[in-house]
Parts: C-alpha cells; sequence; structure tokens
C-alpha cells in the first residue's frame, strides 16, 4: 500500500542526502526508570540528583546510552528497515547532557556508498545527529549497514566510502559543561578507583551474569520506538533457521554496560564511542556476561578519560577473558566488541 | 469473607443506578513511558512535548486510549468480575485531552438490563464516564457485558435495552481545545499523508508484526489497575480448555493502534469510539499484525477526522485484509474490529 | 580482580561497624508506575495526588514497599553478596513518607555477629537505615543473614546476638506528618471498612491469584538496583538442583501485598515491619495466592494501626488459610510470613 513504509534500499540513498527522521521524543523519568529496570545500572551520576548536583550538573542526566538509543531507533525505519546487517559505528560523540524533559530529533547525512560485488546489496554510511530542543547537537556518530538493493539492475553511480577515524580523538570529546568530580564520593558511587589506578592493558572481569527474556528485550526495544521486525514478528522469525526473534544489538550493549559497573563503577559516563562490532546474534533465554580492557587514558583537565573496550559473551562467564584469536577469530561465545571512552574522577 | 469484594452479579444490578468506582489514579510520565515500551507507539503528537505544543497544546496529552484502559481498569471490579463476556463498545467520546498530573476517577450509570433466556445470565450496559480532578468529563463510553446470576431464581424487574448510535456523529466529536494543525511538521510525523489524501473504502495493510509475551500483557493490564481474574490468576486458568490465560481485550486494540502507525502516521488521535469487538480470545506468544479502513470522513473544521476500522488478526499477516465474510463469519485468524474517530491535519 | 566487588564475608564484618551503601537513587514517577505496572496495587493514597492531598500529604507519597526495596537492594553487595540465607527481618519502621523527587542513600551498623558451630557460616545482624537528601531517616530495620567465610580458619573474637523486638510497640510507629483520615473517601478508596470493623483473630482470604513471570521478577529487582546473583544469573542457576532463577523474596511481599486489598482496601499504609519470613523459595511460572490475619489493632490518635500477618502460598488458593500446623511446620505451598503494622481510617 502507498501509504505503508516500505523503508529505503540501497539504490534510494544518495551521497549529500540528508534524512530527517520521524517522531521527537521527550525523555522522562519513565523512561530512566525503565533502563533500571531493564538493566540494573548503578552508576550514581545517572541514578541520584543530588550525586549530580554534587557533581556540577543541574540535576541527573540520562545514561549516554539512552540517548543513543532514543536517536538509533528513530533512524531505523530510514536507514536499516531493509538492512541485511548492522556492520559497525565509528566516531560517536556524546555532545551535551540530556535531561528528563528534553525533546530529541534525529537526522542522518548519507556520507558513504558502496555497491557489493553481487549486486544485490550495498553499504551505506551514515553520519546521525540527535538533537535536543534548543537546536544543540546531543550526540553524533557514524554508523555503516549493509542494505538490500530494489532492483538488481539499479545502478547507483555516485559512490565512495569515507575515511573514519580508529577512535575519537581526546581533544575531540566533550565533558558535560559543569562536570566536576573533584568532590567526587567514591564511598556512595560503590568503588575508590579513579583515574590514576587504571592501567594501560588492564582486564577486569565483571563477574556477575544477566539473563534476558523475551518481553525484557522487547520493551527495551519499542522504548526507543525501534521498530526492525526482526525483534518483534516472531510469526515471520519463525521461518528464519533460528527461529527466534534477535535481539536488538542495542540491548547487549546496555547489558554489558550495566554488568561493568562492578570494575568500573566510577566510569559510567561514556563520551565517545570509537567503534562497536555485534560479534554473533544473541538471542532470549542466554545470560550475559561481560569483561572490559583499558586501551587508553587521557587527562582531558577536569576529568580523565579512559578508552575502554567491552567485551559480552552469552552462557559463558569471562574470568579468563574470551577473545579472538591471533587471526582474529572470535571466541564463539562472543557477541559484542565494544570500544569507548567514558569520563572517570581524578584523584589528583 | 465479608470484607472481600466479590463483585456485582446480574440481579445487583439497577437501572438508574450509579456505580462509583474505587482508587483515584494519577497519571504520570511514567504511565506514557511504560505504554511506550508496552507498544511502540509513535504518533508524534503523544510522544513529543515540543510537537504538541506546536500543535497548540500546553504539553504532549497522554494517549486517548491510555485514559481509556485507566478509566476501564477501574470499572472492572464493579461491571465484570463476574462477567462471562465483554460484548461491546459503543458511543465512546473523548471529551479533554489528559496530561501527565491529571487524576482520573471514573463512574457508571446503568442504562440497560436484559436477563438471557437461560435464567443463568443477563446483559448490563453501563455509561461509564471518565472525570479529571477538576471535574471534567475527559471520556464517556457505553460497554455491555454479560454477567452471571449469583442466585438464577432472583427476578430483576426493571429491564430494558437502551437505544445505541451505529456510530458517533462527527458534530458529536470534540477535538482537544486549542488543537491546531496548521503548521503541521509531516517531516517530523513520519509521512505527508493529510486528511485530503484518504479515500473512503481505503484499505491499509500495516504490515509489521508484533509478538505479545505473557509478562508483557500482565504488565500492561496491571499498569490500569485492571484485576480481572483471567488475565492473572494462572493456577485457575490451567483448568480452563485454553490452560492460559486470557490476554485483556484492551492489550490487542493497543498493539494494533501502535501497528497502524505505519499507513496511518498522521492519525493518532482517537476523537471517538463507534463500536469494538474481541472477536476471538488472544493468548500470549502469537504475533499481531492489523490492517484498517477508511469507513468515513468528516471535516471538523480545524482538523480532519476519518473513521476507520482497525482489524487485528493472530499469527496472520494482513496483506489480503483478512475480514468477515458475506455471511459475517470471521476469518479465523481475525481477534478485534474495532471502529473508531481519528483526527488527521488538513492540507487546505 | 581487584576492581571487582568480591562482597564481604563473615569474617569481614565486625561489631559496631558502619556500612556505607553504594548508589544513592532519586525516586520518580517512574519507579511509581512500574510498581503498578508489576504488581497492581490500587491503595488509592499512592495512586492518587488528589486522595493524598485530601488524607492530609503534600502528594501521593511512595508505598513504603518501594522505600523497603530501595534501600535494602543497596545493602545486598555489602551484605548479603555471600549469603546462603536471609534469615529474618524486626524492628521495621518507615520514619518519614518519601515522594517522587527525594533522593535516597542507605548505611547498615553491624549490631550482631554469631559463627555457626560448623565454621564454615555465620549470622550477620544489620541495622539498615535509609536517608533522604535532607538527611531524615525514612525508614529503619534489622535484618540478618547467615553468611558464608572465606576462610573457614579465620576467627571472629567479638561476637553478641542482639536482643531483637518481637513487635514494633505502637508507640514507636510513626504516621507520615499531617496524615488526616477524617474526611476519608471509603467510595473512592474501595471499601467501607474502618478501623472499628477489624476484629483481632480475623482472618481475610484476599481471593485473587497473581502469576510471576521471570521478565517480571527480574525487572522487579533490577527495578531497586538489586544485583543479587541468584536472581539473575542462569547460567549459573542451571547447576543448582532448582535449575531456576530464584525470585527475590521481596516480589513475594509486594505481590501479596497489592492481593491484599481485596478485604484490606483501607489498610495500604504500611507503617511497622514486626518480622517477616520467607518460609519457602519461589520460582517464577507458579501462582501467588494471600490471606491475612489480624494479630493486634492500636489506636494512634489521628489513625488507627491493624497488626497484620500477610502469609502467601504459591499455586494454592487461601479459602482454608494454608498455615503451620502445632508443631510449627508450614503447609508446603507457604511462601511467606509477613507480620506488619498498617494504618487505617478510624470512623469514630
Amino acid at each position: 500500500m502507498s501509504k505503508t513504509d516500505p523503508g529505503n534500499f540501497f539504490e534510494d540513498f544518495q551521497l549529500g542526502q540528508r534524512l530527517v527522521h520521524a517522531t521527537p521524543r521527550t525523555v522522562t523519568a519513565g523512561d530512566v526508570a525503565l533502563y533500571t529496570a531493564l538493566y540494573g545500572p548503578r552508576f550514581s551520576l545517572f541514578s541520584s540528583d543530588e550525586f549530580a548536583r554534587a557533581s556540577g550538573l543541574a540535576a541527573a542526566p540520562i545514561d549516554p546510552l539512552v540517548a543513543f538509543h532514543i536517536v538509533f531507533g528513530k533512524t531505523v525505519p530510514d536507514i536499516s528497515l531493509n538492512a541485511v546487517a548492522n556492520l559497525g559505528y565509528a566516531e560517536g560523540r556524546f555532545l551535551a547532557p540530556v535531561f528528563p524533559g528534553d525533546t530529541l530529533t534525529a537526522a542522518s547525512d548519507v556520507i558513504g556508498l558502496k555497491e557489493n560485488s553481487n549486486g544485490k546489496t550495498g553499504v551505506v554510511y551514515v553520519r546521525t545527529t540527535g538533537t535536543n530542543q534548543r537546536g544543540e547537537a546531543v550526540l553524533s556518530y557514524v554508523r555503516w549497514v549493509m542494505v538490500r538493493k530494489r532492483d538488481p539492475a539499479a545502478v547507483v553511480a555516485d559512490q565512495s566510502v569515507p575515511d573514519l577515524a580508529k577512535a575519537v580523538a581526546p581533544s575531540d570529546l566533550v565533558a558535560p559543561p559543569g562536570l566536576d568530580f573533584s568532590v567526587y564520593n567514591y564511598a556512595l558511587a560503590g568503588a575508590p578507583h579513579a583515574f590514576e589506578d587504571y592501567e594501560i592493558g588492564e582486564k577486569i572481569d565483571h563477574v556477575d551474569g544477566m539473563a534476558v527474556e523475551e518481553a525484557e528485550h522487547q520493551m527495551a526495544t519499542r522504548l526507543w520506538q525501534n521498530t526492525a521486525k526482526v525483534h518483534f514478528n516472531q510469526f515471520e522469525r519463525a521461518k528464519d533457521p533460528s527461529g527466534r526473534r534477535l535481539v536488538y544489538g542495542g540491548v547487549v550493549i546496555s547489558t554489558a554496560k550495566a554488568l561493568s559497573f562492578n570494575g568500573l563503577q566510577n566510569a559510567g559516563l561514556i563520551l565517545g564511542i570509537n567503534g562497536g562490532r555485534h560479534v554473533a546474534p544473541f538471542f532470549a533465554g542466554a545470560t550475559v556476561f561481560a569483561w572490559s580492557q583499558v586501551l587508553d587514558k587521557a587527562d582531558l583537565g577536569s576529568v580523565g578519560a579512559l578508552r575502554l573496550r567491552l567485551v559480552a559473551t552469552k552462557d559463558k562467564p569471562c574470568a579468563d577473558f574470551p577473545d579472538k584469536d591471533g587471526e582474529g577469530v572470535y571466541d564463539p561465545a562472543v557477541i559484542l566488541d565494544f570500544d569507548y571512552w567514558a569520563a572517570v574522577p581524578k584523584r589528583g
């Protein structure tokens, strides 16, 4: 039917095109409570208005991953409704804190197009920006997805692949205006570890495991108005070899991030996303475990920043840090390899 | 026990009786977030305070279905605790928008009573009104249910069946005061279709499918303090031929309504309920699909109104519009046939 | 890893020690909505700002059990991460109402230590206090848990068992400041029963049954940032004889309390917790039923107080009040025996 949105196919995208995504979304305390119920995060900055005020903010901001999920969800109908695979993220920057009451909109610029040699699919690169009601960008990130062509014969003349940074440069990270961890209450935050206590290369097993149920990932994904069929249409998914609804990759990111509290209690505030790969599909019923590695450190002045690699597994505890081997082949239990920058208090 | 509420039986009702229902309920942003998580609606007017303000309202009102569910839930202990079946709705009108912070109460007037020939049950007709904290009616609707008699020998002398309108007249529809779609942002709303673009008779397949889990329908139903046993008491339901908890019909309505975004992006605001039938019981685990048909159109001046028929199925996509046949026998996949008026922006 | 919290073992506790628990938590309307969705409570005082104002309060306070769960959740990482069993509660007092917007913190004083004769475990007694952002205590209770020793050879020299009251004395109960039930609206509250209508010894079957799903208890428990592994780590639990995640005992308390509305409609406000025992473990999939007995009554002046025993069962309706026998052996269906004081309006 003409009034039903079929989504865009590869040949519908053009280099330089700007897509304004539907459904502006006012963030509320209800979203925050649901995020807590769905993942159990314990980072004080997002949990307590008082803690946030003592850290120089007006109130507790939402977890940057909530802003990411909201903005990502809006892009689905326009970018990835006909996607075969979500291939990667890069150059993610959180540019302004988001508070309950703020309204977010999203738009994406097509920055790369590359048809695959089979002529049936192509890779679409977009830079997506989330904007608040004052017109301020709150986050920006690049995502690339493999999208089906509607018509294999269609010609996409203008193609190019963007140069993307391997990691966000520390000088491009933006701490929330006013953020001040100089009187940081380590006891309330749950651990004494500061910027100075983390070493590059250090690995941390987050120990705890979290099972994910069908109802939970559906609620988590609908909350962000992400309507990708693979997460919800069990009738259709029954025909897939897995026979299962696929869990939205963002559910795995948020589950692993919440688990990372146990060892990264003071590194809750994500400042940038360097990259991310959903190494294997995840289905409800399994238990998520996670470990982290410190990849880099940067002194941002008022706060420190840790570049962290967050690896999540399904049904495999992480005491021995399941990873990829020398050939880049992942342990079959690994489902996520996520690379980000987080703010931490400095002791000195 | 005398302090436990046994609910009303058919002979407990009297024509002209007014029932004041228990548990006033303050609506909050938490309810809105849960509604989003449970159904994934994407209508901008309910999602964004900014969009609502641009439409002449003070903030984003709650989806009228939320007000309906809250008011409906309150009536259950008094009206339908001993019901055999929920038979129909008519003359539903949304009379004032409801915003987070408003407190709703509900009361019902008994407007019809008709004992069944078997002497064991009777049909009770009530007109239920939801009222806010300023004493303003926010919605009103008629519902009729088949209720058991406590004592088959009981005599209900005063009986009558009310005359009910087949549809709410356009002149009886009430748009929210101040609603102004003259600067409607179609891009943000998700589709360019205005009042002028819909034709009477037109059918729209909403394409997407949504699985419903036990945890989801229980949460959805408890949220409205609807405590009908069939939705929750699995121990008792195990003795039923289905062996399953019955999903509250309102869950099907809200699921189908959220799916209808894909094709009716600008028709989110329900103004009236003409009728509704839960054609078949629905159980968790199945996937809901939906299609709509434009039954009528009315120009209300500031906005247009579409009279829409929303048909939902279980485990059957709706590309071929599963329906009832010439004899009125429904396709066995159909679970809901719902008739309502929605506001849409006019282009001209 | 040194940055991962291993929790405290028996020999880590010292008499007189104070533990400040992590993660302050601002309570919001989102928490209230989730509590409603998870349990379906219908007590007007917590449901309606208008009803609460008519009762002398500034707005609807949160259900005292919500405050209890939040504070309890914070204690888990420090007190019961290595617990074998949660043995009991005593001397619970709700000292000030909590409203959305308040921020709660928690601290515990070690008031008793008693090593078990096997040398492998010991019982830890703590008095936990929840405090709001103004430094006011909002609740206080004693809990004792059996905790593993890390090293069986470790010596805990200083041991003692505290004297605990069998019940909170009525004179120690604190009604919320300003609480005034003199114009109590019994119709809106759902039942006409006042303090005078309840008799000591009276038993009430709450009739209704509520099934609990895995997704529901996980969400309910994470919402309070309670991360005890037994509730979430299905991979690990699969090795347990039950093969199942254990439902947090607080879920059973809140489910039974919500069911108790049917018969105790006006006794929603808990003032004190005299004791509580999780008689048997509870797993998702079963249906909870409940009954109550009036153990005592006290006239607090402005309001009455009922001392109530709340007994919950799994998969067994409570028309015949399943209980313990003369030897103290419980009916195998009983899962909870909870003893508390609740405020009720007085007629006179």
